[in-house]
């Protein structure tokens, strides 16, 4: 069915920015890693170390890997989209699968030194931006996988799921930032003042968390790198319809 | 010259959506300004009050009014392009000077009590990000009101001079988040964690913040709100070069 599927040329521009933004998101992945290693004892999951897989798994899954997801459709346009929509779909699910993991380690780990949970900004936007992250997926999938939705339907929510989408990823980036900064003041105190060696990486880190933000964005935005629309594409989004129903696309 | 512009319906919904973002806005420099009463012995310019006037400061230039800086184009959709254009020019330079002001003061503020400078994430992207705007406002200026660019220049740079504008207004929401969780942390310390009523009001703050960030964004991109090109303005953007070269717009 592939072969069908016409290729448009790939706008100039566009495999530079996108490899820029893989580049910052995998250097924010490594110093999150590195900061944590070299200032932060390492990571476990048997100990108060436990705290340390919070911040990892939440860089990864939900800054990273997240906004991966939304580079998809920008990377893979001569693809099938229903191709495109699954992959879209499972790095939301493992983004979300690593995430979690990370929530579980933060929690258990203030229960087993007797924190409070949930009283800070930082996790009042995480547990927001999570729940809001699921839901999302959810109606994504109810409205563009799974088979009922009506393509009226899906044309009227597809502008809210792209803003929704953009908007919680940045909310994502603006909580890592707030939760780093938390993790900095906690430690460091009136040291963070000196400049100490982990103030600086982390204050990088954070400009870096903030660029990766940007330069996604800025893919996602330019109105020339959208995905070019393909003739084939009513068709193959009719594919799961057509399965379950026996049916064949030409007589809906 | 007004007369000759024509009326386009205003979207439904639009209003709406402007009066709430207002809302979040005016509530959150409220908000603002009764968390640095209530909380932190108000404000004054000769004494340790002085650094109160860099959040409220920061809170009203570089937040609310450069918001609002953006939404012009969207309120006043029938007036003429050049008095939207000075208007969205003129509440930049306000937003712009009031936020020097909030710099001036923490900066003297640290200077009195010998404390550093440019150590936090906070201060590192607050500074970024003013100058930002800065360059931003120039470059906006020489294309857009200076009587020197080309149209094609102009058509050139407005998708960046927006996709900057509303980055610099997001890092803006972002980086008043930081200050707000560093001058929580700072004062509280593990106090934070009981849910002390300053913790919660300023948790409260933070959230309002962030969904003013969102409700403005939401409005700069429904694509179907956008400002609808009138016939009068080719002539109109041709005004001050009119006016400097005493030539007729026809006439170029």
């Amino acid at each position: 069915m592939e072969s069908g599927v016409g290729t448009a040329p790939t706008p100039r521009g566009l495999p530079y920015y996108v490899a820029f933004s893989q580049l910052l998101g995998l250097t924010v992945v490594a110093m999150t890693g590195a900061w944590l290693g070299l200032y932060r004892g390492g990571i476990a999951w048997e100990s108060t170390l436990q705290f340390n897989v919070h911040p990892l798994c939440m860089v990864i899954g939900l800054v990273f890997l997240q906004g991966d997801a939304l580079l998809v459709y920008r990377v893979f346009r001569n693809e099938a989209k229903r191709t495109t929509k699954v992959l879209h779909g499972l790095l939301h699910v493992f983004a979300f699968i690593i995430a979690l993991v990370g929530l579980v380690a933060v929690f258990d780990y203030h229960k087993k030194e007797g924190y409070a949970d949930l009283y800070s900004l930082h996790s009042w936007c995480g547990i927001l931006v999570f729940i809001l992250y699921f839901v999302q997926w959810l109606v994504g999938f109810s409205f563009f996988l799974f088979p009922g939705a009506s393509f009226s339907l899906r044309s009227c929510y597809r502008p809210q799921h792209i803003f929704f989408g953009a908007t919680i990823f940045l909310l994502s980036v603006g909580t890592a930032l707030l939760g780093l900064k938390e993790a900095l003041l906690f430690k460091l105190g009136t040291k963070y003042s000196t400049f100490a060696p982990e103030g600086v990486l982390a204050n990088i880190l954070g400009l870096l968390l903030a660029c990766f933000g940007v330069v996604v964005l800025y893919i996602l935005t330019r109105a020339d790198w959208k995905r070019p629309p393909q003739a084939e594409e009513q068709a193959l989004s009719m594919d799961f319809k057509t399965l379950t129903e026996g049916d064949s696309p030409s007589s809906q």
